[in-house]
Formats: structure tokens, C-alpha cells, sequence
């Protein structure tokens, strides 16, 4: 593909690689919102029996334990994740290494989740001893660190389950592999995982709507002021440019590719 | 099977048949709260594409359009399948003919969810607009009126969801029909149904729990006292009692299976 | 005191015996609320250093865990212990034997605290894994059962804690022995234990106000239409009469005193 | 004005043009937020039929459509706004171009609100379905822009309501023209209209009060150091100088007076 | 206008005198609801200066003293007052003689709301340190206790706001006399007086929708059965009966007009 | 102790030394939010009369007042002593010179406390009315000012109470004076005073884990790295040393020490 785009020699812009100064990817936060929120109701369905799950409902009823769930990092997935967990009920423990974003979470939630630093202790005990867990260590641009260990994910109990958000990234267990919207899920060590690259497929028209939210302005921009004016005046965009006029012009990708790297001039 | 019971003298009694002084069912009502929670989670999975919806995430994120859900019957299941919609950040109608339920509901949910009197015109115009309608019109030991009529869901958006909590008492929409666990949804004018009977059976350990909590003393009390004693001292019980020595004692039951009736005597 | 009031002939009316027709105790009712919410600062307290305790904070802060309260009983008085734990942040347990009362508690608290109900299993895993238990099994009018054993309080970690609600009648814990405002806790199996009697009392103001919100009408009354007139018109007044007119009018009491019940006529 | 101050040599600093270093104006953020909160009190005002409204109560009551209420801008007046109107239990949309804004009132209203992207078709639907719009829109230092329509408000039902916060600065809807306390209505296109220019005026105790907390620290600093000093260390205060010492030293004021411009020299 | 029913032979039955088994008064139930809740709009009308008011707005804003309510009465009306007062931001007391009102108001309000016994100190106290006083002293059928006095309010601090809503029962303050919509509000003792009859009328599409949801099922049972089999199978609308072919069938509307009263017959 | 540590040539940094680009302490920020936390327990302690205090619940129950608290600093130990004060059902003002801290407050606890500005007059009148004080009024690395003046304290209700977070920094009432866990409260002006300093040493189980949470990753990055790489890479490391081979290397502390300055070198 790379090949066709410098031959045509398309102006090529990847979503991926539109990077604001913090750092952040703006193209790629309403992905992890909707991938956070719909975690909680896709761990519901693996803990269904027919999935190989313990037959619990995530909220319970009085009377009745409601499911324990850990959250490993608490990002915009993360957070978006215990945002629902917390509404349906459950008991919801949030771990994270930025204790300035714990306190944030226990703010915003008014303590409801309780709030753990990321460290090996925690990590085991809230995993062993949770009915969910939902892995949303995501550092953009990296692949996901590898925090939630097979030896500790064996020992939940039979039919627990363990939805992996970075799985695009690689996942942040020892026992994800990608699978698909058409087979969502699969178990291992007794565990219902469910490790679907791009989850907002599953509700395109919502993330249709927020990624259109957040391109638009770029694609406006573009229309107006033609691309180069437009990448000329927003760094975010210029960072952008993988291909222009027969160049490869953007160096992760050109390495990643094998192909030289130049540097795109207007 | 009531032959059989009859012919060894099996004493019998039914859980749907022990009734309380006022009118309620005790042992069905868990059976009600878990189907009113699971609602909400079927209902986001019926929205997925996959199954023939319209691609929506309930909560929405910030910037786009969330769920709008239609509640009709604010009882136990539908008060549940509120609690949860709210949970995650739905729009939600509450439909109910009792005044008194509605005020109760707009006081513990502070208002969240609009709540409105059932008339046909607050129907109509609920079901059309909304994405998820969730039908919990549920008539102790009656069968469900059909509030939901087809001219109505007919005119919802293409791939909307419609959920029928009150498939055990023959449903509440024209558009109906009972479903099961392995094929739990059918696509009827555009619109996603689940009409699983025997919904808890999707979360049989939470539903499992839920039961016993209820019938424990129940059984308690005829383990410690014997039947007899246990049934003439607790009327909900003693209404319950199908089989008796060989006689068929439920009037209801033995109308329904063209048996004579007999009264129990002890 | 008995034989004096007889001897002078004083018509005594007992707080405590004042019974609605519903057999709940208004004039306790504040008791149970203060003693309820009190429970909460006092196990704060048991959870220090210098009494026993662990130093755990209950709310914990971001990052750490916070504390893990289970209470027996949701009454009153458990009720209102809840409602304060669970203001500060705590992870609650609330148990009791009344699925209705628990699905209230589920509602009004908006699921925060998780509700079970009450057998021999739930007790036991809630207690052991607890940091704080306070025990507020309340049964009008009669001896508080011992659902808290030995065995399991002694399977608390080190420095936990334990309030006993219950302690003015016998207490809910086999370990409970009561105990003074001057000497309030005392450490057994390594758990601080809070069994003051009459809790309320370290709370005069706002017990005084508390208890003559709800005897006022009752004196009110009494001074208008004179004592006999007044009982006449109050069953519950009338069946909280204990001396009149050297007679000894209360069954309980007379038999508690090993003294001739006689009746009152007026 | 300008030429008394300048002939009597006034060192003259203007409220509006104290700016911050990050371009926002400290002593006109206390005003948005009281006419943002004020806006839904003077929108109930404006439904009541004397004033050609629709006789609708925001709140409603149970049974009965409560109003619905577009806010179009989510800055600090619209975020006010929504406040005060989720308190009384309206339906409230909230529109604003920045997503990051919108992400933040989701989560600090608890999605109780819905919140839209700002373009032309949610604004479009948004204010054709409502009851009441709230136009927020506030550019510092610029006049706000006519993102209500004509065309759309014109076919909002009858009786509806619509406030201009952005009157001062010429209003954000087409139809909007200033008034007065004494006169605060008009009815244009059957929408009764509140576009009272200084609407912290109504509540002129709180309005003093809240002015009074943010200029206080500034007229103490001159007070202190004089005004000289002040303003040197102050780079705020230094942006809002007008006069000084029959200079008119503020680029914009004396473009806008036709006075020429002359720096000031201390 | 009595005597043109009982002329004509009119069967007529009155709203207010349709009384439920318990004592209320269903069809006025929802007009309590509406005043109440739309008490709170109209005293922060009164506060405004050209009404006499201080010029304080309720909420508030971040810094400033919020508005001080005091509502006497926590019935229908009272509660609904509440839940807007709490809405906006005020600082709310409830005073109300029934205690345990006043537990179920502080569960539902999560403590937001003081709550107080009503006694003359507490009233007293609360009334003259407020900025608002809501009168929602409704006892059904019967004239109003006056329990604000003139002395009492004449020290609450100069254009404070008096909302009656118990004006159509003659007022709970001494001070009060009954306004209309027209002419609103009047000042007495610097204390601006909203005592409108009828309050409802200024939102009669709210109050329209509210009515017709409660009287309706009366009057498709009169409508489906005929009035005389309606009433026979209902007390509440038998107790409703004034006139009935010539005859004038309620006893107080009967002395209430010197008519003789009749048994009616059918 | 300075002494031994130059001659031994430690390499000694000092947590409250450490210190962010920003002039925040990260090390002691976990110390504020225990302490603030922790403020309302004790208060609650303060209020029993067996340590001087007037009877009172902080919490009220129904019927009767609940305690008020005067907040006096919103920072971290402020904003938390509100979380807490707040869950627990007290009326809370928070008083600080920071607007925009204010209005982050009212937003985050949705105006459930009341903001104030700080000034003399808000202070005093706070102060004086309220039943519970508590001064977290901390400038990091400076004395804490005296806001609460003697004067005013002498004012309070006998059997109040005040608990000074900011005494470790000298306090911030007139009246304080350190005490001990072992003798912690003391009563002036019929007041009660709570001046522990390192109030998180009563609950050193929550502290120590708290406390680890921030210093870990420095400790590590010194074990991984050497001091010497660890503090050339960390600005806030390096602002933390105190002795380095036998030199005093941090100005502030060589000046309270009296001992010559030296720059470190490595």
C-alpha cells in the first residue's frame, strides 16, 4: 500500500500519527472512551454460561454478591470503563501508577471505586480476587506493558472474565490474543477473554459520530486552506504527513516500513 | 408430570402459586429485579450490528447522542431495567398507569429518568422516538396486555431494540414471541427483539442465589415443622400447595389441566 | 425503686415500654439512629494505634485501601450506620434477614453499599474479611441473638475493630461485654472492641433534643388531658404504664421483679 | 467621557480589559456565572402565559413532560445553566464545539446531561425540539456569533422560551434585540424572548458581592503600592489601563474612539 | 350556582371532596406537587429589587452566601419545594411534626436538607434567619394553622421573600392575604408576600396534564359504567357526591351553604 | 544530628525538601489529604463531653441540628476534611482566598458546601456561628497565617470545637499549641483544641502505605541509577539534598542550622 501511495504520489495523513505538543493523539480519545465504556457490558455477556462464564450479573441484586471488578490503569479507557461499572453496581477497584490521577477518579467519583497505586501487590490481589477484570493500560504510541500475568489471571475463579482494551497494542496480558467481532471470545486458564482489536466496531454509528467530532475541524481546515497551508499553520497535522509527492515523510513509519525517509518540503 | 405426582402421592408445592396476603408473588420477584437488570445489557447487545442494530453504544460518549430508552411498566422489572439504563447515562422514559409509582420513582432516581403516565398517546410517542424500547408490563398471574403495538415499533429508527421482559406472560408488544438462550433475538420490522424466556437462566449462579434467599425459610419452616404444620401456619405457603395425598388441591392448576379439584385436608 | 413507686403510689410510665400498635418502640427509635451513626466514628476510634487498633484510616486516601465495614443488621440502627460509612468513603456490607428491607437499603443508597442477606456463610466470609464489624442486630423487646461467633471475629486481621450496637441488650458478638464512656474498648482475639452501653450518651445534646422530639406529644398530652385520659386515648401510652396506684400494671415487669401483676383501672 | 478623563489627567483602569496572561477576564467571570444561573429562573418566568408562554413548569411532576433545554455554549455561563436546570430536573442538551469542554461536564454532571458537538444540525434539532433555549455563547472580546437561526426558532412550538446571555456582547440568535429589567420580554415568532442586557443587575446584593471577591485583590495591590506599582507587577492589571495622565494608552479604546493612541510611561 | 344544580337536577361531584379511604384527597395531590415545586421559582422572583427584594440569587455563586430557606411543612407541597431548593444550590430547612416525615426526608435528600421538629423555637429560629420562608402547611379539609407569626417574620432581614402556598386554605402566616397572578406579590414588614391562589394557573399546560392524569380513571369509570355504578364500586368518588337529582348530598358542603342536606339514593 | 551526618559524609535528602517545578511538595501532599480526613473525626472526638465538649453528633439525626463546620483553607487538607465533613451529613462552609479553588469546589461537590471568599468579615461571622472549626490553612514551606483569631474563638458556643491541620506549620489560630497523640486536646475559650502535630501518625498503617505510594518511585529511581545520576535527572530530587560528602548542600536548612553552605558537586 505504501508503495501505491508514493507512486500516486498522495498527499497521505494518518490518524494515528496526528500528535498534539503534550503528546496526546486526539483521533484516537474517542476510541478509548468507547472502547471504556463498552468493556463493562462486554465482560456481562462473557460471564454468560453460554460463553463459558460463572453466570453472575455484573450488578447482582440485593440480597446477592454483585461482581467484583478490577480496572488496570485508569486512562480515558480506564476511566470511562469504572464510569459504567460503577452505574451498573459493581464493586469496582481502579489501579493506576499516577497517584495525581487516582485522586482525580476518587474525586469525580466521589469515592465509589476504590483507588489503588499500580504495584505487583495490588495488581495480584485485585486480580485473583476479582470476577472481572478489564485491562486499559494504554501508552500512546508504545506497545502495552505486559501487567496482568498469566500466573495471576489462572488463579480467578472458573468463569471469570478479562476484557483487554490495549489488545491494538499488543494487550496487557500474558494470555491475550486478538480476536473478532465475529468471535469475540475465547477462554483460557478457565478465565472468558475477550480481546476484539477495534471494539468500536461494534457500535459504528456511535463511533462514527465521535470520531467525525474530532476530524472534522482537520478536514475543514484542509478544505479551506488546502493541506499544506493547513499543516503549516497546526503542528498536530504536520506530524501527520506519512506521504507527500513521492516521499516517504514520516520516520517511525518509514523505519517500520523499510522504505528511506525524506523530508517533505512546501 | 401432574399425573404422576398425583399417583405418588407427592405433596406439591409450586413456587409461582405461593402468594401472599396481598396479592404479591415472593418467589418470583428476584426473578423480576434480575431480568429488569439484564434488560439493559441485552438491549446494547441487540443495538450491535451484528445482530441487525442500528451500531449505538448506550452511554454515548460526550459529543454524540446517547441512547434514548423507553420503559413501559415501572414495577419491579422495570424499575431495575431503570436503575441500570440511568446507570450508564441513558435517556429514559418511564411509562406507568399508577401515579403513586411514578412519584415514588421520580423521587429515588432524583429525577433522572422523565416519568409519565401510560396513556395510548404517551405510548405512541415514547416507543416511536425512542432506540430501546424495554417492555416490563407485568400483571401478576395474568397474562401481559399488549401495550407495544406493531403499527407503533413499526415506525421506530431502523436497527432499534426492543426487549420483552414479560415474554414468560405472553409478552406485551403485538411483535412477540418467546425466544431462547441459544437464539435469543429476531429482527421484526427493522427492530432487534429478545423475547428469552426464563431470562434470569442468562446469569444462573446470580439467579440461583437471588432464589434462595426467598424460598429458604420456606424451607426452613417445613424442614423444622413438616409440611402440614409449616403450610397452617404460613397461608402464602398453604396457597402454593398444588398436590396433596394424591389430590390435585390448586384450583387454578387443576382448571388448567382438566383435573378434578379437591381441597387438602390435614 | 419498684417497691418505692408502689409504696408513694406513683403513676410510672416506662419509656421503653411505650409500644405502637405495630410493636415498634418510638421512644428508642432516636436511640437507634444516634447509636447507628456514632457506631461509625467510634470504630474509627477502636482502629487506632493507641487502643489496639491497626491505624487504618477509614476513608483511606487515594491509592490506599480504605476500610472494609460489615453490618450485621439493617435496621435502625444499621441504617444509619451505613449511611455514615459509606459518607466517608468506606467499601459496606450491609446484612440482614429481610430481602425487602435489603432491596430499600439497595435503592436509597443507590447500590453503594453491596446488601446480603443474612445466613451462617455470609456472616462468617463478611466478618472475616473485615476490617470494621459493627453489629446491630436489634430485636425489639428482646435479647440480641449472637450472630457475630468467636470463631470467626478471632479470624479478623490483627487491630480490626468491632462496635457492638446491640451491647444494651446482651450484645450481637459472643465476645461482647459491656462496657463504659470512661473505659469504652477493650481488645479481644487482637479486635478492638466498642460495647458501651447506652452509646447515645456521648452525645447528650443531641440525644436530649433527639429523645424529646419524640415524648413531647406524649407529655404534651398527659399535661392537657391528665395522665388516665390521655392513656385511654393512646394504646401505646396506656400499654407503657408500669405503676399506678400501687399496683405493679406491667406483665414483663412484674415478672422480671418477681412482683404481682395486677391491672390498672381507671 | 474619554475627553473629561483625559483633560483631568485620570489614571483610568477598565474592568473589561483586565485580561490574564491566558486571555480570559477574571472580573467578568463572577457575571457569567450568576446570568448563567440566573437564565433558568427568568426562562421559567418567560412560560408563564402572561408572558406568552406555554404554561409549562420546567421541573414538571411526575406523570407529566418536564421541559427540555438546549444551552448552546458550555462555557462558564452555559455550564451554569446546566446547573441550575439539572437541579430542577429538566432535560438539559448542551452544545459546544470543544469537545474536551463536553468531556468535562460529562463527567462532572454524571452524564445527566447530554452533550452534542456544535454544528449546524445539532443545533438545528436542539432548538426546534426544546422548550427553551439558553444561548451561551461567549467570545472574550468579541461579538458572539448568530448560531441560532431564525428559521429555527421560528418553528419551535408555541410559547416556548428563549434567553440571550450573549446579548452584551449582541446577542447569539437572530431575533435577539437587548432589553431592559423593567422590560425583559418580547414574543417573536410565538418564542418569548429574555435579553436583558446586564442581567447580574436583577440580583444586584449577590452581583456586588461576587464583583467585590475578585477586584478586591487588585484595588488592595494599588492601594498598597499605588498604581504605578501595582500595575508594573500586575501584568493583568497593566493590560487594563485606558488613561493615563491625559494619555489614552489602550490600542482597542482608541481605535474605537478615534483618539490616538499614546503609551503609557511610568 | 348551588341552587341551579339542585334546580336542574345535576349529578355533581367535586374535586376536592373526593376522598380516599386514608384520608387524601388524590385529585389535589398533583396541585400540591406544582406549587411546591414552583414556590421556589417565585421566591426568587420576589427577591428581585424591583419587586422589593434584596436582590439575592438563591444559588449563589462560588464565594458568595447562598439563600437560606426555611420550609414549615414537609407534606406534598413542602418535599417538592425541597427538591428544588436543594436543585439550585440553597441552604434548605424542613420543619414538620411528624418525625418520622423527617427521617424519610433526610434518607431521600441524603441529609442535603437540615430537617427540624416543629416546635415554636425551631420555627422561630428559622424563620427569622432566612432569606425565604415557604409556607406549606396543608392539612387536608381543614383552614391552615397560622404558625409564622407577624412578629416572627417582621425580623427576617429586609426583602426577604414569604412564599404562602397554604394561602388557599386562608395562609400560614398572620401576615398573609390572598393575591393573583396579575398582582402576585405585595411587601408587609420589608418581607416580600407571594400569596397567589391557585398557584397552579400560572403553568396550566403542566397543571392540566397533572390533573387529567388523576382524574381520569374516574371518569372512564363514570364514562364506561355510569355514575351511579361508578360510585357504588368506589368510596372515594361516592365521598365526592354534592348533588344528585335535586338533592344536596354532602354534609359539609351543606352546612357549609345552609342548604338541608339529603341522603343520596340510588 | 546535622553534625554527624556531615562528618559520616551521608548522602542525605529530605522528603518535605523535595520539591516540584510548580513549588509543590509531592511528599507531603498524601500527609494533607490524611489529615484533612482525619480533621472530622477528631472533631467528633472533640465534641463528647468528656473531653470539654457540648454533646453534639456532627451528623444530627433527623429532627434535630446537625453540627456546623467552618473550613477554613480549601486545599488539599481542606477539600478533604469537606469530603468527609459532607458524607457525614454536617452543613459545611469552606472558606479560601482562591476563587477559582472555590468554584472547583462547589462544582465538585455540587454546591452541597458553602464557598465563601476569604475576608475578615467572612471569617469572623463563620467562625463565630459555627459549632466545629477546622483550620487547614497551609502555605507550603511557610508559617501558616493566624486567621482565627482569638477573639473570635472566645465567641464560639461553649463546648465547640477547633482542629488546627496547619499546627505542624505554627497553626493557624491564636489560640493553638501543639499536643500529642498521647494528650491530644485541650480546652481555651470553652473551646476545644486538637493541635496534634503529624496527625497521620494516628493512623500509620494508612499513612505508611500513602507515604510510599510518592516516595517509591524516587527510592527506586536512586537504587536503579545511583543518588547522583537519579538527582542530575530529577530537578525535585536534587532541590531535596541536604548533605552530601560532608557538605551542608541546601540553603535554607544551612541558614536554620547556622553551619556554612556549600553547593554539591558531582
Amino acid at each position: 500500500m505504501a508503495e501505491k501511495l508514493l507512486k500516486k504520489k498522495i498527499t497521505g495523513i494518518g490518524y494515528e500519527t496526528v500528535v498534539l505538543d503534550n503528546g496526546s493523539i486526539p483521533l484516537l480519545a474517542p476510541m478509548s472512551e468507547i472502547a471504556g465504556r463498552l468493556s463493562v457490558f462486554m465482560a456481562n455477556a462473557c460471564l454468560e454460561p453460554k460463553n463459558g462464564g460463572k453466570g453472575l450479573l455484573i450488578s447482582g441484586v440485593p440480597g446477592v454478591h454483585d461482581a467484583k471488578i478490577a480496572i488496570i490503569g485508569g486512562g480515558i479507557a480506564g476511566m470511562n470503563a469504572a464510569y459504567i461499572a460503577l452505574g451498573v453496581g459493581a464493586r469496582v477497584v481502579i489501579i493506576d501508577m499516577n497517584i495525581d490521577r487516582l485522586r482525580y477518579l476518587d474525586l469525580v467519583f466521589h469515592s465509589r471505586a476504590e483507588t489503588l497505586i499500580s504495584n505487583s501487590t495490588n495488581i495480584e490481589e485485585s486480580v485473583v480476587s476479582a470476577d472481572i477484570v478489564i485491562g486499559s493500560v494504554l501508552i500512546p504510541g508504545a506497545k502495552a506493558p505486559k501487567l496482568v500475568k498469566e500466573e495471576h489471571l489462572s488463579r480467578m475463579s472458573r468463569g471469570s472474565a478479562f476484557v483487554d482494551i490495549a489488545i491494538d497494542q499488543g494487550g496487557c496480558s500474558e494470555t491475550s490474543r486478538p480476536t473478532t467481532h465475529d468471535h469475540p471470545m475465547y477462554v483460557a486458564h478457565d478465565v472468558v477473554h475477550y480481546c476484539v482489536t477495534n471494539m468500536p466496531g461494534a457500535v459504528p454509528r456511535t463511533a462514527t459520530f465521535a470520531l467525525t467530532n474530532v476530524t472534522l475541524p482537520y478536514i475543514i481546515s484542509i478544505a479551506d486552506k488546502g493541506a499544506e497551508k493547513a499543516m503549516s499553520r497546526n503542528n498536530a497535522l504536520l506530524r501527520g504527513l506519512n506521504f507527500y509527492k513521492g516521499r516517504l515523510t514520516h520516520k517511525e513509519v518509514a523505519e517500520a516500513l523499510g522504505i528511506a525517509y525524506e523530508e517533505a518540503e512546501f
